[in-house]
């Protein structure tokens, strides 16, 4: 029996705390709270879900419900299945609030994600679905040591290497540390012989010398990089580099890119779907053909004691009113959204419902003729920061080394950089990327071939990226927003500790199919 | 004009100096001392170049010398191109110095790499024959933040996560740095004004609080990982892991593994061959198709003024006497079988030639049932550091989140162990590996399917894996070793600052291909 089996068992039999305490005792609980899919099975004869939204959270509602014996059914506004999940390719079209359109000009197998982007290891529910449904994976390159660090205000503009910033950075820290243990300034905080053991492994840390000094020569450039790094032959020898000054490196800010690896959700080992993160959704919505109506454009959600009706309308034939039915409702349609719909729910779920703000981002995608990133630069995917609006230049994780054109992603924008670019129309808002990336590519200028941009705000199906909680926020709302509230339940990235991520929409759905399935087995009914 | 054509045109009309000045000016110079292929040209008519040994030196000069006009062979001990280039797969057969043959028993699709297995980004020369031949790459997953960190002696024997280590290490010595900063320790070192950014970079860096303490909280969770990670719904909230104390994590010795992403040659991004390193030599085969005899075992070389004559035997058929002859030779032997081939060069070059050792290494491939390290531990690609003899378990960075058998590398072994191990049958060999291994992963015992071991010491073609320099010898002999020695050149990683390293091999070839042009031109004759 896998560990994984014997869990599953333990939970169906005993529930999640004593699940937890097996976990615990495996030492699987440090890994993840997913406890694989829930297994679900004796559906009332007859019971239907309704569920609102053919996104992640919804489909996996749908997948898990169909497979426990349920009627249900999905309205999704969109023409296709994904919702957030979703790929940008060569032929498509896509309009957003204020009327732009926009048709994608990609070539064939060209791409970009304009919502999530990359899937950590750990994200278990998601890749445990890949699986299920056949999407193959690839890694998605997070940090890469030969991308720049760019600021305009530091070093005359000009971009620096990850590699050489990371490099200084550590190198004079610990050069630091090591001398003060050497003034015995450590006496009272660290133990003589852990001093020993601490200045051996601050030589490691840092590429310091053999008197702990962080200088020009093999062990700093084995960090930062060579002026000529070793080859072959006559004249082969390698040529050190000149470490930065630790006043430069500090006073340049770019330190402040350098643990973006290290954060848990962007630890290695990241993947992407091979073809695009809407390669999930495309394959869920295969999965659950005939169970999604789309273009359902959600207008009213109306329950009572015997069940719950969402009044809609085809999204492309305005007025067209319809009525879907269900015993139960999972509702995954975006706060921004929902706040506008009428649904008779509790004042507790319908203050949360209306008090989280959705964060405004901008994704652009741009072509170029080459992939010169790689050709020019030897920058093979990976993210540059830049202190430029567009905060991000992330190089294509895909398709490495090979001629032709590519993709990469030209900018990534929030805040107030995001609502300024989402006043903009998509065109404005490509030719100010290009511009602003061509201070750190001026290859840019020549390369460039067209471009998409998405500013999430103007997004007809959610209006927002994701939800923006804030402390009080979740203090006050969230165990109210995840209720079940009478035959409503709510799922989606807004309804778990994960916002943003599509984790938090595939185990925020885990949960509510749980919860439902729990309430009508009790109760007898539908 | 690209710029890197730009430096090719300085490159063949000023030389090597002017081209490096050239490569300053556009930033060019630390990426890499690779020009592109040498593009040479204007061969006098009928010259000839015999070529010895087809691994990736041999095959890279043979390549450019036929472009340039030269009439080319190479002999080659194998039955297959590419020497160390070289891939293992099931039905694959090899025998090894000492008699013992092995069956490979993988299924299909799955391989050992038993040489070189990874390709860093800067290793441009490689990198260019992979496009020029249209090997396409896939990521190298070196550091894995959710792969293991083994040692006997600490934390009873339990594996510890690298996030955990890594986090807790950093944390502390942040901390310590920000105390002693706080302290006003640093105040001859450091200006006031750089402290203050001193302590936003380390409490960043460290994941330390708001006093700069690393303790318990979701700064140190989201960088070590949590007891219980966030997840969607109802009993979603994260609970936070405890970090260890600094003399547990120092007297761990676990640090010693933490800064191996960040050397040279193992930063992101990392490529492997879709489908095996051999991938590469198999197509520099194909592209030199019919110059290449295999099962040609060099027994004797001789140069006189007029050319270069090697004596040879079919391996199959041992006293079958054979001559080829060159204008010229480029010999890419290993030093460690070379040294034992009469060869009639100068004092200076044949005491290089003997004075060099090689490695010895041994490399275990074992197959799994199931791709447990995923499945069970989440752990996809990257490599589990231990103090076993073993050294290394690296997961295989390719067909992530797939079900069926997986392969690893269970054991890549050097020095002492290395040694030991080649003294055993390869069963034997990879019955230890599985004993050792399932020290780390208990599901071994259960799951081993079967394995193959190649000790290079045994390999009858390289008897060694690689070339061993020490800093005096390389200050005798390097230039001796990569001089023409009247007709005869040395070719492969051990006539580079690279050795090991395919990139050796390529960059060495290159060299010497466009100096024995040179010579050529210059003379004007063959």
């Amino acid at each position: 029996m896998k560990r994984r089996d014997l869990l599953r068992m333990i939970g169906v039999s005993a529930g999640g705390a004593a699940m937890y305490q097996a976990m615990s005792t495996l030492g699987l609980a440090a890994e993840s709270p997913y406890r694989g899919t829930p297994k679900l099975q004796g559906a009332p004869h007859g019971a239907s879900v309704l569920i609102l939204g053919a996104g992640l959270a919804g489909m996996v509602a749908a997948y898990e419900l169909r497979q426990a014996g349920y009627k249900v059914q999905v309205l999704e506004y969109n023409a296709r299945p994904g919702g957030r999940n979703w790929t940008i390719r060569g032929d498509d079209t896509y309009t957003e609030l204020g009327g732009y359109t926009q048709h994608c000009q990609f070539d064939r197998g060209l791409y970009i994600n304009p919502g999530p982007w990359r899937i950590p290891y750990h994200h278990r529910g998601l890749l445990d679905y890949c699986k299920k449904l056949g999407v193959p994976l690839e890694p998605f390159v997070q940090i890469n040591h030969n991308a720049y660090l760019h600021n305009t205000k530091a070093f005359g503009g000009k971009p620096q290497r990850y590699r050489s910033i990371n490099a200084d950075y550590r190198g004079h820290i610990t050069e630091l540390l090591a001398k003060v243990t050497q003034q015995s300034k450590l006496d009272a905080l660290v133990s003589k012989d852990d001093q020993a053991m601490l200045l051996d492994s601050l030589r490691q840390l840092g590429g310091l010398d053999k008197n702990y000094a962080y200088v020009t020569g093999p062990s700093a450039s084995n960090r930062r990089g060579y002026d000529k790094p070793p080859g072959g032959g006559l004249s082969a020898k390698p040529v050190d580099s000149q470490p930065l000054q630790l006043h430069d490196v500090l006073n340049s800010n770019m330190w402040r890119a350098l643990t973006e690896g290290e954060m848990f959700e962007f630890q290695q080992t990241l993947f992407q779907p091979v073809g695009g993160m809407g390669r999930i959704g495309e394959a869920f919505g295969r999965s659950l053909d005939g169970l999604i109506h789309y273009n359902a454009k959600v207008t009213a959600i109306h329950q009572d004691e015997h069940g719950v009706t969402a009044t809609y309308e085809d999204s492309r034939r305005p007025g067209s009113v319809r009525k879907a039915h269900g015993d139960w409702c999972i509702c995954t349609i975006p706060l921004s959204i929902l706040s506008q719909i009428p649904m008779n729910v509790g004042a507790a779920m319908a203050d949360a419902i209306g008090a989280i703000p959705y964060a405004a981002t901008v994704k652009i995608g741009l072509q170029f003729k080459r992939r010169f990133w790689e050709e020019d630069d030897d920058i093979y995917g990976g993210i540059t920061s830049t202190d430029l609006p567009i905060n991000n230049i992330s190089y294509p994780s895909c398709d490495f080394n090979s001629r032709g054109k590519g993709v990469l992603l030209g900018g990534y924008l929030w805040g107030l950089s995001a609502y300024e670019f989402t006043a903009m129309t998509p065109e404005e808002r490509v030719r100010r990327a290009v511009e602003y990336g061509s201070q750190i590519h001026p290859q840019y200028k020549t390369e460039f071939d067209n471009g998409v941009a998405v500013s999430w705000h103007r997004a007809p199906f959610t209006m927002g990226c994701f939800a923006t909680w804030s402390e009080e926020a979740r203090a006050k709302h969230y165990e109210n927003l995840c209720q079940i509230d009478g035959r409503i339940a709510l799922a989606g990235e807004h309804a778990s500790y994960l916002p943003a991520w599509q984790e938090g929409a595939v185990t925020s759905a885990l949960d509510v199919v749980t919860r439902i399935h729990q309430r009508v087995v009790a109760g007898g009914v539908a």
